[in-house]
């Protein structure tokens, strides 16, 4: 049989009314084996092209080719996994050939993922995955179905007469329930860390927290009435405190303690990252508080809170920290160094797994 | 006690370290009862704000404000979820203050879901859901770990005797395994589907189809010798060619012909929608192609090419039609209004999806 005469002119059509659409493929980032990286865009009208990353103390210039490629390459960067940007003349864009996002409900970045010399915490390796599932559950709270996303660990078994442990894991303001897989890497740091044995076998839950227009007593109503609800009617979980943590960063570091702190029938382990408290709730649930230190200490197997050097949140959050020490609680701090980050995030994840359930 | 003093310097930090960087939050798209839709965009500094979606014949202005919004209001359009982006300038991009994105391998867009005044195939509906799980599995054809979505329907029970029937699903060209989800909404049309009894319960199985730099052949390699195994071995499903359908998009509608024909021992259903063809793989597989089309007619219970009036690829896909009936194959085809889009994708699986495992 003759060639089909159609491929050619369906070729050109492709390309002429589809691929001219398109800017051309060019491939960006490229990490090097130094762990230098080299970003590209393509624009022929840009005046200017900027490149930010969480991995630069200040934004550096890109140059243009005559083709119309605007790049640069920076030098080496320490592994780890960092949101970037373009700035195009007065636009902030995420890498158009970067499939790997940050989604965000006030902006878009990109992703680039710098791999170590040896395998990171939440690297993938080659160990047994457990699996994200992504769920919708109806919130009466909130009178609408929400989706949550559930991690299970590797070899989870649904009929399991062992009640597996749940740790609910929530994201920062204007983040989504897909943050803490897609950036923070909720997933494999589990994995990896199950594999080594640091981490027991969990559930872990992670919701979406941004509830509008008032956020955080209505997600803390959402969390005990809708979310836990939902899990263990359809999981094999232990169904009290010492089977249940909650965790959060920033604004969820926040939802954290109240969600804990009010709630410790409930959760024996309250983890707090870096937690952004200037809110109503925290107000209402913690200017006036007067615990009984003994018997939340008691309830309380584990009550930690993380923040970073570099953290804009490093004041409050200490003062936080000697408000819940002077009410006489115990409480394990971590001060690190590092930002308001997600790189920090994936440190402070990894750093409490492997206390939960122990 | 008195209020803690630090909430006044914290907030006032966070208002001007994050929130200065970041534009103002506003709210965009906003979907009005009519259907008409207000799109918002923040820029100071911008020329020319724009407009494109794919409800649109063509770009449409924006209009700016003295605070530095830019804003349009578009007629009421048709319900159902359209692509859009916004040109600032000569720079396109997704709507910041959407986090629903069409991410692409080579583009950023937005997702506008327009409600019908009663619900379509794809609408989050009161009825059961089935979840979709991300998973990792090893493909000794590529060399490398790969994810895949599975979607497991209402009330699947992972030890059932009765064996589940698999659809694997294939994007488009420079698409990922997420856009059959979040832009084809693939589950929820099954949870629809099933829910009224027209679709049988099912697995629909997303694969990453995009292989570089050979992509044709060596993703049906991937997907007969790891995903398939990767799958049987996992779930209970049937796994015999009765039990397994292959469709497919665009790039993905390719692959499907090239899977599905080569093998149909292995899959009794092939369902390409809006075939592109124009490849290496496609030439290989068909051009001098003798099928003995009496076997192949009875091995195959459904073989089905869909197809919009304004598709680009409307005439090559009408002469591929014609050189299977040529090889005297059985071959139902669906010939409907529209283009090269993700509408008709959505359309096109509801339709197939009802006529798979009958």
């Amino acid at each position: 049989m003759k060639r089909p005469i159609y491929l050619i002119p369906a070729l050109l059509f492709f390309s002429v009314t589809v691929l001219a659409q398109r800017p051309p493929a060019i491939s960006s980032p490229d990490v090097h084996p130094d762990h230098s990286i080299t970003f590209r865009y393509f624009s022929k009208k840009a005046q200017k092209v900027t490149l930010n990353g969480e991995f630069l103390k200040a934004p550096v210039s890109m140059t243009n080719d005559t083709s119309g490629i605007w790049s640069v390459t920076v030098p080496p960067v320490k592994p780890d996994i960092y949101p970037y940007s373009f700035w195009v003349d007065s636009v902030q864009i995420a890498d158009p050939n970067n499939t790997y996002i940050f989604a965000n409900e006030r902006f878009k970045r990109s992703i680039v993922d710098i791999p170590g010399d040896q395998p990171l915490v939440h690297s993938l390796q080659n160990v047994p995955h457990g699996k994200i599932s992504y769920r919708y559950y109806q919130s009466t709270t909130l009178g609408t179905t929400r989706q949550l996303l559930i991690y299970t660990p590797p070899g989870f078994n649904p009929t399991a007469k062992t009640k597996y442990p749940v740790l609910y894991l929530i994201h920062g303001g204007s983040d989504t329930e897909e943050t803490w897989t897609k950036v923070g890497r909720a997933n494999l740091i589990a994995d990896n860390l199950m594999a080594q044995g640091k981490a027991k076998p969990m559930l872990i839950v992670m919701p979406y927290g941004n509830v509008r227009p008032s956020p955080m007593p209505d997600f803390t109503k959402d969390m005990i009435n809708d979310i836990i609800p939902f899990v263990e009617a359809n999981y094999p979980v232990g169904k009290d405190s010492k089977n249940r943590a909650v965790a959060g960063f920033s604004v969820g570091g926040g939802q954290t303690l109240n969600i804990g702190l009010t709630n410790p029938d409930k959760f024996a382990y309250v983890c707090s990252y870096a937690p952004y408290t200037a809110t109503e709730e925290f107000k209402k649930n913690f200017s006036d508080w007067s615990p009984n230190a003994d018997q939340l200490n008691k309830q309380l197997k584990l009550f930690t809170i993380s923040v970073g050097t570099e953290d804009f949140l490093l004041e409050p959050v200490k003062q936080n920290i000697a408000m819940f020490n002077e009410k006489g609680l115990k409480l394990d701090t971590q001060i690190v160094p590092g930002g308001h980050t997600w790189m920090n995030c994936k440190l402070y994840l990894a750093t409490t797994l492997p206390l939960l359930f122990k």
